[in-house]
């Protein structure tokens, strides 16, 4: 079968399913958002392109944009960037906190909030003009030119985001956050407000599908060494406490984000990015889970 | 031996002895007080005044504010006033954080940060000039009119706040604060702000000695309960990680400030103001602590 | 009025009232008991008596054997003692492990679980017979002859102490235990054990109100300024999670357990205990609380 | 390069290297071993041999056998295992009491020592004679028939496992321990006393590099999906505190143990066992990490 023929045939079985969960509830930009959205799309490495349903609809991508702030501050502090944030899955939410305590201010990995809040930190740092430069990077991997931040969806992000506030003071109070509290979640809540489709998200995240070259014009964006890594680092810690289920059910390195998208990734073979807005109890959306488990079931081409 | 007699003597024979400690050195308005000071207050609700040394200096009485900020409080709301914040004594410091987190934002009693924080956000509530409203509350309630936030020390606190962010914004997220982030963290930084002399400390807190009656008019500041309740809070709690030490050994309510400087109430009898900067490992001023317990022991009026 | 009075007047008074709460379920020794037992005696030092309701039958003291240990081990080891337990009141119950790991297993007070564990193999390395020598002790400090374990409930309690044995198995890898886990677990069971009424509680407990002397031959028993300890240590650490609130409703050192009895000190006033099996939520007698409120009112002999 | 060639190009290559770590020290029977003993062996799923140095020598598994132990109890429960233990990693190693209270005495994976006593309790409710059971298992996966345990280990482990024996006591409380406490950590502490070489562990193994099929016979051992799960165990949470770095620098699902052993599985393709007894700060071997990276690296057989 062909990547098309196994999209659509799951796509169908899976139609009709209740798979459950609830659309993110914290901010009107999620709330409102059509429960039974579900789009997909995959770009494999040799060219091959397949889809199915609002595959081409912007929605709001979330924490997938970790991934990318990740990729660029990697790319500029080599190893060097893990002396300010670890590299292992964390364990329940309810410690988060008190892990930052024990450990002096260095989060566990870069895909938990608090590490993503030090990665956008080192962003802050690295240029005079951190927003552009962000943007410049996030479109330049794989040559869309239209990635924008959401102005409403990071205003309505920082109305509630106290918890992210208290992660940051935290870590200020360690030393491990160098620039203004206000001036890093302001980065953060603009890089979690970027809106893009199935389609672009598969397409912008190849070149974690090919050790870490440009899709277009095979340059280096990242090294090998550094795609490796940053796909162990989803494996681990991608889905937030659900990392070992998603690994044993899917078996693909990946990002989800609360606004019910997944990007997930195997290497040599594609990029498939999934979008249904109902979330699990976990945080990550209910249907594209399912839909992963029975793609990478189908193909066989789990890791595992 | 009159009050005076056993203050001279005490201070007598201290006054060669080492205590050691180290002055508090996070801002430049402790850390560059002259670490020697030393000052006594008593003040016996029967009018008798007995000191020694510095008593008559201003210094930053920082956190033993709490307690007229409490009182103000208490006063206005009542025992509805428990539903926001506790009365038990907190573990180490290491849980603060966890502790909130455990019980979704409500602090464990009003003199540990995030309690006092609470605290800054009813007043912000109450009035709709709080400094005002909290300045006419503290002179008042001993015939003062010169109690003012030091503005320099307020910025100073601010620059080094970041916990005091992480907890106040940790309660936002849980819904026990109901102003801005800023506004009650800049509340509560003027509050930690103002400087007395160990007299008008002595002076201030007579209520709390004579069951919540106005020293020099008799009328009703708070109840003869909340007075109870506060003494009661005092002896728990008043002392950071050190509340059952010093309730052995000095063995009355009192609560100590970074300053060096603490106040101690014995109901019915008297209060006793002390101030001197070199502070213990736990943060007590260390000389203040071994001057309180042999003054009790002289006195035996311990309340055990 | 005379003591007796006050206790016939609160007495009949409260007789009527529903106070809520529920006898302890966890073992049929306590879960058996008629929840409407009541019973109070006081002893003052000038030799008065006083007493109402069932304060001759015997009960299942529980944790206020905790006292009399802490005596023992105290009077022995003298402020060495403090090296191997704290004497700070410790946060919520939930932190009780982490607070261990915290502390490399030394435990805030000797009340809290671990902390009378901590005692507990302190008597065992005391004595070839720890058993014998603590009955001696406690025997002795009133000229009681008649205390002694109860193997059954020892045995109940033993059934379900898998909580303790995992506190004891912690301290031990701290190396805060010297003897056998189970040794500690037998020992702190049969420690919990000891059936007494309000009358022998009252008597027993003399000392601490008479400056550590004992009451019929005026031997120190511990000395004065352990005895000051010992209260401070019930005052600030004696109620589990309700100390802060004992503090302020009655306002005297004490010490509860969860058959539904009460000691409390007025220091060089009386002893008073209160006996009623059901709990409040923090696991203290309901109505021994009130009873104990209302008589402080009504004595105004607060230590507040 | 043939498997042969590549082990040993990486063998004479680093074997003058120093890797620094230490022997693990809590037990004699490991502080005593030679610490600069190295081996390798592999086993391709196409009957390929490849080793090195001293791949004969039995040394103590320790952790490794809890992927045996996992295996049956899977194979016997099927999903309803995961009821009562999770497939989640965890965070730091001084979370593991606290995340047991928070969750309720589920441990979050079954490779944290609190997740192997659970499967271990499970062992002891299968079967009349569990250790019997458990190691005709073992024997069984893999035609050999010589596993047993070694008492002496188990014997010095058990003088030290005390905080085994807390966790075990704190799930008892519970109610996620049913069989008595001593059982089994006698049990667990056995588990971990076998000792094997790394052609035994390659030779074991082997049925989870082919979907769960015995090598010899191609009877079903455990299901695809259950091998597929353990798999993904492995690589999330089969390294202590350094899941995230082995899954980084190897890339490969395996176990390690404090005696300095590895078994890593490349589903399709092989397995291998290493065996250096220094350990690094996490308590993985440290030539045995670096011999695997080397390895992957080479045979560009990373799963990422």
């Amino acid at each position: 079968m062909t990547f098309q023929e196994v999209i659509s045939t799951i796509s169908e079985q899976q139609s009709g399913l209740p798979f459950g969960g609830e659309v993110a509830q914290y901010i009107d930009e999620l709330r409102l958002v059509n429960p039974n959205k579900f789009g997909v799309y995959l770009k494999s490495v040799s060219g091959e392109e397949a889809y199915f349903g609002d595959a081409f609809e912007a929605f709001s991508i979330q924490s997938i944009a970790k991934v990318l702030a990740l990729s660029l501050v990697y790319k500029e502090l080599g190893e060097s960037l893990w002396k300010r944030v670890g590299v292992e899955p964390s364990g329940n939410p309810f410690n988060s906190l008190v892990q930052l305590e024990y450990d002096s201010g260095i989060p566990r990995n870069p895909f938990i909030n608090a590490g993503a809040l030090v990665v956008c930190d080192i962003i802050l740092s690295l240029y005079p003009n951190p927003e552009k430069a962000f943007l410049a990077f996030a479109n330049s991997v794989s040559g869309h030119s239209d990635i924008v931040f959401n102005e409403r969806i990071a205003e309505s992000e920082k109305k509630n985001g106290f918890r992210n506030a208290a992660l940051v003071n935290l870590m200020k109070s360690f030393g491990n956050i160098k620039n203004e509290v206000e001036a890093v979640l302001d980065f953060y809540f603009k890089l979690c407000s970027i809106t893009l489709s199935c389609k672009d998200l598969a397409e912008i995240f190849q070149y974690l599908s090919i050790h870490g070259k440009h899709p277009l014009n095979g340059n280096s964006i990242i090294s090998e060494s550094q795609t490796k890594r940053i796909n162990a680092i989803m494996q681990t810690c991608g889905f937030y406490d659900e990392a070992g289920e998603f690994t044993f059910k899917v078996g693909l390195p990946g990002k989800s984000g609360v606004g019910g998208g997944i990007i997930a990734i195997h290497p040599n073979q594609y990029t498939i990015a999934v979008w249904s807005p109902r979330l699990n109890k976990k945080g990550n959306s209910a249907k594209g889970m399912a839909f992963l488990e029975e793609f990478t079931t189908m193909t066989t081409l789990s890791i595992f």
